[in-house]
């Protein structure tokens, strides 16, 4: 049996730094909503990663993705960056998303721990994080990727620092 | 002053699973090197991220990276799932490189501090990981990402499971 | 006003190794259900840090713990070993209770984090843990310390390693 | 044979906040070098759980303790809430001797691996940290616990938020 997997992608994407700009007008749910309505061009590294905003509240994030030959380490698994990436955003977005307009923040450090390895039979994923503490200066969340039937692949937890006017 | 920036990249991979086959009767060290001489096929993330094994010993590897634009993130800056897949890469493979033929790995976890944002202006930046530790089960890994004058941009530990037969 | 606060404990422990081979014969339920009931000597840090499991099922323990004078560092707050130490034995004592009789289980990290400072004003705390997912191999729990009106103080995540007979 | 082992331990502390006052004036070099000297009273978590600021220089730090019975988990081990308290000390130490006087800073996070178990037969063992980072708002250390044969029993990260005037 022969395979005849197409193994060429091809990404094209927007100036990223203006969406930026424009966010920082807006507070981080406002900013979201936007870009998951397609109001704001996606981030670049979401057309890279193959991974995209799907459902959205206040102090919570969705990310969907359906892990593919192309996320794929040298052991013959979906690499652990694809988790590490999606969590990232969840987690990050989830933390964005209860900041009013004026206020940024960043990524001090995340952690993953992974359960069980994808491989292109895992289907779509969901990145879920929910936030845990937001302070003054610093929030942390939680986010963990599951499959369509809710198995666990990876979890996460991460610390950002909110810089208040 | 207009940017005529080219904002589209074609990604082509090879099947991923052969290479990972092969590496099963080869010394962790044996196939990498294979992989850095490129006598086996690039795993199809680090074509998709853009970054290369390029320095290896037995406990230590260098992956090397030019962030790019397609790499952003919503806020302007490189997303730190790059520094993440780097790192992922780098601390796992200076683990596996101290593993003899035969003898499996998995990450179990990995934790990434963020020090400075990366941008397209940080030009190449290295990944450069060493174990801490080697056990029957169990490696631990650390490594950082440093620009060409040494400014460090990440750092970062893993814990690996070892299968040993 | 003049504090007349007493400044010495004086602490009394058992043999600690005779306890952990009787283990070694129950499963982790039945062992720390033992422990909770006072049929088997604490452990030597519970009195030391003074905190005792206090809830207990399948999957999930609680430890409870009033922040004193001597657990203060040299910040003129509670030092975080005290969360640490709580949540460690919390996370592991959750792992350890999903486990039959002779399977043993070693931590191969913790990760904490603090979100606001405990006094001697906090008042009895709790840390409370779940284990997250348990495999063949690795159990992975999370955990936080929450005090009498459930303001949350730290909050961590645990990876355990498993040895099945 | 019959073991005739005292055990009982006597604590005695001072109040902690005066000692965290006088902090407020001195450089963190400064106030760590009093506190090592005797000059100003060591705080009472360093008493109970028995370890000591011995080496200082600026962005380094080593803590000394002897592992006991008293800090015995229910496995018949250390409990890994010593390594963690020691490390989370010595890495806290390293970053607040990089601080001048009239800046304050907090543990938002610690990771701490575990590589082998300590017991009453370790001997005294070093919790060695630096600095791996300093910035305006943020710094990070990292540390590792070692015997004098400088066989390595855990190692760690921390992150501080910094708050300068």
């Amino acid at each position: 049996m022969s395979e005849t997997r197409n193994r060429t992608r091809i990404i094209n994407w927007e100036e990223p730094r203006s969406p930026a700009e424009l966010g920082k007008d807006l507070s981080g749910l406002e900013f979201l909503q936007k870009m998951m309505a397609g109001e704001v061009p996606r981030p670049p590294i979401s057309l890279l990663m193959n991974f995209a905003l799907t459902e959205l509240s206040e102090g919570s994030a969705v990310f969907t993705c359906e892990p593919d030959e192309y996320h794929y380490n040298p052991l013959g698994t979906i690499h652990g960056g694809l988790a590490a990436t999606v969590l990232d955003s969840a987690m990050a977005c989830a933390v964005h998303s209860t900041l009013p307009a004026g206020v940024a923040y960043t990524t001090l450090e995340i952690k993953i721990n992974y359960v069980r390895p994808m491989t292109v039979r895992t289907g779509v994923v969901r990145g879920e994080a929910r936030v845990i503490h937001t302070g003054g200066r610093v929030a942390t969340a939680e986010g963990k990727v599951v499959d369509a039937n809710g198995k666990l692949y990876a979890h996460g937890t991460t610390t950002c620092m909110i810089f208040r006017a």
